[in-house]
């Protein structure tokens, strides 16, 4: 086995770093769904071919704009094996044509240790994905296996997007009664961070949790879904998740840029879409 | 689209309180690592028909004397193609030979709502599976799109098995500070299990924990890792596992019974791990 834990020189953290300075904050979620595929790729492709060439095209047309890529693998799971070969392939072009760009296998994955080491060579190894997203439930010590790998990027969720996310994640916590997901936050930023790989998962559609996570993990990187289709109010997250650089966002957008066309123009729509959302993030940013 | 909502004839739960009521309450753990299998699996076979072989000689060497299977996802995935080729067969495998017997998919899932619905048809549809593992983060509404398939199992990890399993469960919930995998087992029992489809992971390594557990779930099915290789007291978990019927447990193996020898008996083996498994669990049930 090749020990990678050296390899800092290409990092997430040192890839995504570059990109910020060129005031790249948008990641685009490629989150495919084979019935919203333009018509243009269905006819004649493969599932397979149909997926890869759908990522490829918006990966193509939107590199110059992005700080990351963020394929959720469920959408390719969804299709057995023809789905994670597109998804491997879309990887792997990703990498051959843009390396600095890295890619964010988001896959909500978490086991006890012994078992995550699969987790870990599916995603870094077979995959070769440069991040991966993890359920923070089962502890820093089940999740070794992702932190120990100092190349990659291990990004926790803590405050999920999603409507109902506040049953657990809200819950009061010990004698101060903080939220869950503000513990879990701290303890990324205090204890699970010793390699500097750690980023967190904090919703667009809830800002004020967003500006209390900030407020106690100094820098770290926010990885933000809820842009768009979720609703999530761009002005409000950005204000709070921008970090003392006015930096460390990593905004997602997937719908929003990835459906701005079902038609031929699919993938024209999608850099559109992409730079008019880098501009009003430098906008509010800037603000 | 089929709609499976109404298949409950062969529900998870319906095969599962079959398997019980003959006094099966050992679940096998097939979680092959390539370096572990026997050599006589590897010499001239692909990895794909090794892990396949594998599986199904212990399914064959095991079947009557179990409730259910438990395939680790992450093992298979760490293969790339190839492993997730040798679980598709190996759990159609087991559906098409022994029928009765449920196949868990270990997985560990949990996305925001409308990307679970791929997870949804990776675990149930492409695979087969009859339940799926998810993570509790989330919340219900995330998980809607598992807990609305009445026909499948929908098992939520509440306590789990790892040494640091206690960093977040374990966490004072509220004014009576009652530790968070409480609030999640409780939430699960009372509000996610509308369909009656719920069941819960709590892990061997915990009885007491296991113990609090059944206190207030009623008679919610408890499948539990941790026994064996993980050093688990089986007489102490038992004794908390039991609901009042003397049953509801899925008691995991899975390195002390697929490891039980690595020469061409390991199907043999494994038979005679897995029965003495089930004499000790079916002793302490009744003592």
């Amino acid at each position: 086995m090749i020990d990678h834990s050296q390899e800092d020189t290409a990092s997430f953290i040192s890839l995504l770093e570059k990109r910020w300075l060129a005031n790249h904050f948008v990641c685009v979620g490629l989150d495919p769904e084979y019935a919203r595929l333009p018509a243009v790729l269905k006819e004649g492709h493969s599932i397979e071919e149909a997926f890869y060439i759908f990522g490829r095209e918006i990966i193509a047309a939107t590199h110059e704009l992005v700080c990351a890529y963020k394929p959720n693998s469920a959408f390719y799971e969804a299709q057995g094996d023809a789905g994670m070969r597109a998804l491997a392939r879309i990887i792997a072009y990703c990498k051959k044509h843009y390396p600095t760009i890295p890619v964010i296998l988001d896959a909500k994955r978490a086991d006890i240790g012994n078992t995550n080491q699969g987790y870990v060579s599916a995603a870094f190894e077979h995959l070769q994905a440069d991040a991966i997203t993890v359920h923070p439930y089962l502890g820093r010590e089940a999740l070794a296996p992702f932190l120990q790998r100092r190349d990659k990027g291990i990004i926790v969720l803590v405050k999920t997007s999603n409507p109902g996310s506040g049953e657990l994640q809200d819950l009061p916590v010990g004698p101060a009664g903080e939220p869950l997901y503000l513990v879990v936050a701290r303890n990324v930023a205090q204890k699970w961070n010793s390699n500097g790989n750690c980023a967190l998962v904090v919703g667009a559609t809830y800002p004020s949790d967003i500006a209390r996570v900030r407020a106690v993990v100094d820098d770290l990187p926010l990885l933000i879904p809820g842009i768009g289709a979720q609703g999530g109010d761009l002005a409000a997250t950005v204000r709070a998740a921008r970090n003392s650089r006015g930096s460390g966002m990593i905004i997602n957008s997937s719908r929003g840029i990835i459906y701005a066309s079902n038609g031929a123009d699919f993938a024209e729509a999608a850099g559109k879409a992409t730079a008019q959302l880098r501009s009003d993030i430098i906008f509010h940013r800037d603000k």
